[in-house]
């Protein structure tokens, strides 16, 4: 199993936001995944950083870059 | 092993860009890759898609979506 759970990271804390997530897609302003069973979530942010050895999906929420 | 190799999308067609990622790290207008042995490599684009269980990495060049 290859599967990284998702978890979104905020003021230094992270929460799970996924198990066993198998598809990460970027959608404009969103991340959509979908886990192993077809599960499907979409998170308003973007990618931090994901590490495929420590099956780890790090988000965190949209930053206001344009202000 | 977990990691997956990363592909670039372009005119329907997938090259190489780097085998056995580890790390995947969105940075402006660039994605940072790492792979297993801590070769880096910097794509100058955008993720489309990630599939954990096909261990794809699908990237694609930056589109100019302000033009």
């Amino acid at each position: 199993m290859c599967e990284s759970n998702a978890y979104i990271e905020e003021n230094g804390n992270e929460t799970l936001f996924l198990e066993t997530v198998d598809i990460i897609r970027p959608e404009g302003m969103n991340i959509y995944l979908r886990d192993f069973w077809g599960q499907e979530k979409v998170f308003k942010g973007r990618i931090k950083e994901i590490s495929l050895l420590k099956h780890r999906i790090v988000l965190v929420r949209q930053e206001c870059e344009d202000v």
